[in-house]
């Protein structure tokens, strides 16, 4: 995707403190709403001051308005199209705090909640296949501000990584009747060494092939395929479950920056044919010339030993 | 890949200063040879000096030595193999230099021939099917020690990124009786906005797609297959525009840093299947959530405007 309107956005990762608890200068912070387009979603509590707000990204990757579009020259031109879709923030908290944990959990709820039905009305959009939401943390995962914050990005096709879980899901019900990953839970239930949490209605376990260490997903333990359809009463166990996750990964990897990325089912597709979940992935190895130059990643340590870890911690 | 003995190598990026032309401290720099494994391959000037050292990496993310391999348990076991390979390193210079124009032309030629001799060598290897070469310059393109160094990883399989590529010669030499490669420099060459430089016997051009702003791909303007197949007269040429890309991209990324890979053909495979180039990817973004989610990538440089840029400071 070639966006030339990203370039110039703010990183304040320069100057950042992670103690701060206000900052003048922070455009997500209360008081500084008018740095930000306007909010399409605003969360308020019982005094009427603003939770969450949602908001356009003001330097969006896609865009609702093609008008502008003109392709890059040359025979690939064919190939290309405008880079439709809506890029949208959630700015979580009025407080200039940076993770998961410096939320409560009735906050989290709230802000999952959101993000579900913001899914929710992009589902009923029929220019809309598929919608990544993912939350950056930390300057090494990609984020520009320290203000806890999430995207998503509303496309007009499925992304690849998310076409070949498809795939897989397609294959493992041909063969089984049930999903890959409903299949992928019954072993590692049965197998235990890569489970970290089990026991509520969402499991967490290390990846088999994680790329990076301590990459953990999250998924509902029955088959759901899609974000937008969980039911209200489950959110609150799913923060609390989040925030276990991100207490626990702290103890082990400090300073924490992870990327935690939905991958949900592409709108329109049989249910039977993916299973949301949520892939936690702590960067903390930098990606380099081979995992660039191969697709394969190096992982310096094992999934048996990162969910090990990861249980001392929580328990 | 899990890799455990990786865990735990050196980085010596917090205190590396370029403008430091030895280093007591450093493992690469002339005097401390002691602290790498003993060289595979060394060229000596005609003083006797080495100029550049091959050595196995002391923290391989792949060995030949199988014996010791253990799956992670579970039903996927059975999908997976040992990692089995070869993990080398490339030191340069024994001088406590970081980037290739620190090098003079000659230096940077000899350089390249060691490396072309080396994927040699290992082509008539009948366990290995790809070797992957790579450069990491800049601690944000992964590099752990600032000593100019490449490396390469022989595997016993062709990685994902590289099969696509495959495919698409396939397709093209099917539909055109001519590789995709050499569809698209001839298509690129006759649209001109993306070439930087074509007056030689390679073509250096950005990206259509590129990954990151100037991300640019140098290709030999014949056909060729593998690199361990380049001849001899070609190295000071391909050395020559190395040298010039990198002080054209030092003008508009600073401090420049980057990703060198090598695609090179499979071993074994029809030469009319592939067509080697280097992809040079400089690393001036975060990849972030978007990019781990969904597998695109957001470029916030048009392509025509980088290639642009780069004449200018080439010319």
């Amino acid at each position: 995707m070639i966006a030339e309107d990203r370039a110039g956005r703010p990183c304040d990762f320069h100057e950042v403190d992670e103690t701060v608890t206000t900052s003048a200068d922070c455009p997500f912070c209360v008081g500084n709403e008018h740095w930000t387009p306007e909010s399409l979603v605003e969360v308020r509590d019982a005094a009427g001051n603003w939770q969450v707000r949602v908001v356009p990204n003001k330097y969006p990757a896609v865009s609702l308005d093609q008008a502008s579009f003109a392709p890059s020259p040359g025979p690939l031109a064919s190939t290309t199209h405008a880079p439709f879709g809506a890029h949208e923030v959630f700015i979580e908290s009025p407080r200039h705090v940076q993770g998961i944990t410096d939320l409560s959990q009735e906050e989290l709820t709230t802000v999952l909640l959101v993000q579900r039905d913001r899914l929710r009305m992009w589902s009923s959009d029929k220019r809309v296949k598929y919608v990544a939401l993912f939350r950056n943390i930390g300057h090494p995962a990609g984020a520009s501000l320290g203000h806890i914050h999430s995207q998503l990005v509303a496309l007009p096709e499925v992304p690849a990584v998310v076409a070949t879980e498809v795939t897989a899901c397609q294959l493992s019900y041909r063969q089984y009747q049930r999903c890959a990953f409903c299949q992928l839970l019954a072993d590692e239930l049965a197998e235990e060494s890569r489970i970290v949490m089990s026991d509520g209605p969402f499991v967490a376990m290390c990846a088999y092939a994680g790329r990076q260490p301590y990459e953990t997903w999250i998924l509902p333990a029955e088959h759901q395929s899609g974000f937008e359809n969980l039911a209200d009463e489950l959110f609150p166990e799913l923060a609390a479950l989040l925030q276990q996750l991100a207490r626990g990964l702290k103890q082990v990897l400090s300073p924490l920056s992870y990327n935690l990325l939905l991958h949900t089912s592409p709108f329109g597709l049989d249910p039977a044919q993916f299973h949301w979940h949520l892939e936690l992935v702590p960067r903390s190895t930098q990606l380099a010339g081979f995992e660039w130059g191969t697709g394969m990643y190096i992982n310096p340590l094992s999934p048996e030993r990162a969910a090990e870890r990861l249980r001392q911690e929580i328990c």
